[in-house]
């Protein structure tokens, strides 16, 4: 037993939201309440592999030091949960369930699923997340279902990789005389101080995901200043978001909650019918991710 | 001095086209005859590294046994040149500069240059090449402009591959419900004997161009049925190469040829104007390699 446990008898709890940018932690008492917040690299696993499982670490560790509690607990005396980007896919199931963590137990699940339950406090509901990748889910009677969400080479429309590598794509169209002068072209050359096409392929021929999505503002910025090459990739993006959102929300029966940076900026062009159903979140996707813990451990118990 | 050159003291030459699927190499003698020609897998440096490099000495190989004078001619007698996919990015060139080849001589260019200048057969003249990537280019007063071919990710819009990926990521949106039923995402899920999402992302998340490649005769077989999604792929994807195309054949002043395997069968659907300036090609990428040597060995020798 630990020193922290030792001292007042009661757990603490960590729910991770480990996403394609960046890892958040946040760690809670056994009333609920909020004791300290930690922050770290990306935690894809799929993407990341180990560098994934230290950023979790990292963050909760970040998380310690930001509490009262701080200089008396250790990663052993926490109950550990994480929603996680690319938990879904198999290698990534296989590595995380082989880790041999530090923390007194560790679950988790996909970041699609804490966010699910944290936005509607774990009732049911719909998301759309759109921050580096996106997707969208419902729950309904426990059940959840994801549409969308199937990653940076064959999915992720509308979201910030994407909005980023549509960018890149048109401005090596202008660069080439096949697609019309246009403002966000000049920005990206602007940006990288460069109009060869060559420089910005070797650039980003192997960039991360997260990379693409640094460039999304700007996409948004001259949608909103009227440029017609912007705007077409950004309706095209939000098209593909009001679709996928309209599933979500009739598989739910529910309201819709906005998760990720891109979500909020992209909204002005979703469709009208996705827009009036737009809710604010109860809670957090790390609220989610001790939620789901907690329910697995009751489940448990039942079972016993 | 080698055992053939001993016999009949007349070099022997090879080139090479090195695509992103395979690489085909031709045997010359001094009369510009072929003597024997080679085939092996895919040359894309940039993409396949060392095994770009023994795909090219294996294609020599099988030429040198396809050959009348097999048995006597060696790699070391040979002077060789290839035409490659990826050759312009510079740590594909880094790598092909460090290369210790096995060969009398080696000289390398892009792909795009070698086909081009077997096209005209060294005139003037622009190409249209669609085969595992897409790309147009010009040459006019011994100047290569090149219009696309920036790769799998950003760019090769119309190529094999690219038709492929949007045909999974129609199959993806379909089975989401985020796109109408189609016969090409039927198709899809009927060849790879699943409707999971998950299990399709996993198959594809980190395949070669040249496996998405080899899903384009379906797409393409789907749009002449008359499926209206495939036909949108395809139609989408004709019209970048009509405007690449057009782009060359106003910087070349000449005639367009067709180079790639995906060339001919999406040819029906290039622009009127684009289709009216297609001639045949003069010579293939293979002795657009080999001329390509002599040329640099004749301004050698000018320059001496």
């Amino acid at each position: 037993m630990s020193v922290a446990m030792k001292q007042d008898q009661q757990p603490y709890y960590v729910g991770i939201d480990g996403g394609g940018t960046k890892c958040r932690a946040v760690m809670f008492n056994h009333k609920q309440q909020v004791v300290g917040t930690g922050l770290a690299g990306p935690a894809n696993v799929a993407r990341y592999g180990i560098r994934a499982l230290h950023a979790m670490v990292d963050a909760v560790h970040d998380a310690i030091q930001n509490s009262d509690a701080g200089s008396s607990l250790h990663c052993e005396d926490l109950h550990v949960s994480a929603g996680l980007a690319g938990a879904n896919l198999s290698e990534a199931r296989l590595q995380l369930n082989e880790w041999r963590h530090p923390f007194k137990c560790f679950s988790f699940t996909s970041d699609l699923h804490t966010a699910l339950l944290g936005a509607h406090a774990g009732a049911d509901g719909a998301v759309l997340i759109v921050g580096t990748g996106s997707c969208a889910a419902a729950l309904k009677d426990e059940t959840l279902t994801q549409i969308g969400g199937h990653g940076f080479l064959l999915g992720d429309k509308g979201s910030g990789a994407w909005l980023g590598k549509q960018a890149l794509t048109l401005t090596l169209e202008t660069l080439d005389k096949a697609a019309p002068l246009n403002v966000l072209s000049e920005q990206v050359c602007k940006r990288f101080a460069t109009h060869s096409p060559l420089a910005l392929v070797e650039r980003f021929n192997s960039a991360m995901p997260s990379t693409f999505a640094q460039l999304a503002p700007l996409v948004l910025q001259c949608a909103i200043d009227g440029d017609p090459q912007a705007l077409k990739i950004v309706r095209d993006g939000a098209d593909y978001l009001s679709t996928i959102a309209q599933e979500a929300i009739s598989q739910s029966d529910g309201d819709l909650v906005l998760v990720g940076g891109v979500a909020q900026p992209i909204s002005r062009w979703l469709s009208s019918s996705v827009r009036e159903r737009i809710v604010a979140a109860r809670k957090g996707p790390e609220w989610g991710a001790y939620f789901y813990q907690t329910k697995q451990h009751n489940m448990k118990e039942k079972s016993v």
